[in-house]
């Protein structure tokens, strides 16, 4: 260690605004944003320090990426699957139906092409993006009454937004698209079947056990999304690289943080939810197939009129078929020898 | 964005050295180190640099925890588990047979209590440890001949160090221990006649599949090693909060990078790998409950012996144990559906 006599520094004192599209109940992904906050503060000794709002504070939760791109705020905490209506190909960023697991989403935006296909694509937008949080695979969701064909999906009224509404829509169920705090009393009322959100932890805070005891699995449409932090463009390239090199750091923490928090909970979670009534079921082999299928076609035809859409969803497919040969090989096998380990006791 | 004069700042300018224990050409281990090292650097201006050091520069590869515990140098590239011969306590962080997957091992570190049972044992070393990278599942190993039973095992000689040697060899096993540069010449001689490494992206530089062409899985144990950075306690204690910040966030981001670059390689290099000659070959289900039962029995046996063994243990073996019953729920059926589907193509 060679310390040397205290040198005078220049860099320029900057605070910033993050808005989320999280309230702070949900304080697996809001602690990414606090996370994010805390270890840019500290390791530019105060100097860039990063506001955390909730919805609401300073724009609702989907209005988030509209702040950044006019600079109403610095940065966002979001998941960009919430503005395919802009153009389904910021999708893809956050995850897919089939996509990728949590951790191929990852080597995909670090080491696959998809961070240069993204920053790219959201240029357009004038803001750039970091992978800052992921659920882990998902749950399929809370039903009142059981599935067993895909027939029972048909006239189904269940909170379900985005791509995969669209793929369920295509077997005939109704996709709704309600707000976190709405689900639990419509479930109860019975004005919709059946509701997604996210896994154990946070399901858990709605109490949808209660009143829609099946609780189905795998989450099919989230396999593994990335919640991301958003920056307006120039506001990030005006960042002294050695800010820029802190918040990546510590975007990268908060990515592997939030799931690393969702792993730790989940368990304890899932055993209170089935304490509490949830009857745990895999969807059947015909409903897994049929989605599957419907899910294929639309990404053809997304794919055939949206070019953009194309490049990525080709780049995130190729990635994903690799992926899964490893995975029968390295990872799969390992759990699933320990699975059965731990069910013969 | 507010934008203050320039202040003065009064941190002292610092180098650290750091000695990792793996050659450079082992790149996604490294490469980790020197991703910790342009972190660190870049967020703090240029006045904390780490400057990374392959095995022999400073001290040879498996004396790096011993470097820094006398403070020859103030940070480590390691894997705890090399210092077994000091105390078996130490492999628990690393990784144990059936132990964590490497989710599971980041998440039993940062939120499941091993970090604290980790440093709270290290402290006693006089040093600290950061989670700064992880292989994945790894294979398990190379075999000149087929492996179709217990028996098979019995006077086999195997380039295996640690505590999975320990299990074989209580199935007639014999352990060998050699550098990775060794492990080649013997294969081809047959002085030895199997020998496991890391993985495909590894294991492929070595060319194991010209003399060893029958390739195993999975590497039960090690189900998801973590590669620390270890610093010199003192050392790190005299940091300013700024540079702790810094190195903790980088670190983090080391320990899933490197983790991705390993997803998003493997699939190429085995392909690569069979394509010269490997033979893919799941172990017997004889084999894996033999070492499943040999494991129990030896970490009965150390937890007996060594009270601090039986604390991490017992910790990270509750930790497993919960995690397999949300992994059967959420994680598993994802990824085994998606291998079905793409093996159905």
């Amino acid at each position: 260690t060679l310390a040397a006599p205290a040198i005078a520094q220049t860099l320029p004192t900057l605070r910033w605004r993050l808005t989320s599209s999280y309230p702070k109940s949900l304080d697996t992904i809001y602690g990414a944003a606090t996370l994010l906050s805390k270890y840019v503060g500290e390791a530019t000794d105060g100097r860039f320090t990063i506001d955390v709002f909730a919805p609401g504070e300073i724009v609702p939760g989907l209005q988030a990426l509209d702040a950044v791109q006019n600079r109403t705020v610095e940065v966002c905490q979001t998941a960009l699957y919430y503005y395919i209506g802009k153009n389904p190909a910021f999708a893809p960023f956050t995850t897919l139906p089939f996509g990728l697991n949590a951790r191929m989403q990852t080597a995909w935006l670090y080491h696959g092409g998809g961070n240069e296909l993204q920053n790219a694509f959201l240029a357009k937008s004038n803001v750039i993006g970091f992978a800052g949080g992921n659920t882990g695979a998902q749950m399929g969701g809370w039903f009142r009454k059981e599935i067993k064909s895909v027939g029972d999906l048909k006239g189904l009224k269940m909170r379900i937004p985005g791509i995969a509404g669209q793929v369920l829509a295509r077997l005939g169920l109704v996709p709704q698209n309600l707000a976190g705090g709405d689900i639990y009393p419509a479930l109860e009322k019975g004005t919709i079947d059946a509701a997604e959100f996210v896994g154990p932890v946070d399901d858990e805070k709605l109490g949808f056990n209660r009143v829609a005891p099946f609780y189905y699995y795998p989450g099919w449409w989230e396999g593994g999304p990335t919640i991301h932090f958003v920056a307006n463009l120039p506001a990030w390239n005006e960042l002294p690289r050695p800010y820029q090199a802190a918040f990546e750091a510590a975007s990268a923490y908060a990515n592997s943080d939030m799931l690393a928090k969702y792993d730790a909970r989940n368990p304890a979670a899932l055993r209170r939810l089935v304490a509490g009534g949830a009857q745990l079921r895999p969807f059947p082999q015909e409903v897994m197939d049929a989605a599957y299928k419907e899910n294929i076609a639309l990404m053809a035809e997304i794919s055939a009129k949206n070019p953009e859409f194309k490049t990525i969803y080709d780049s995130m497919l190729a990635f994903r078929n690799e992926e899964y040969l490893w995975w029968q090989v390295g990872e799969y096998p390992y759990d699933g020898y320990m699975i059965r380990a731990r069910q013969k006791g």
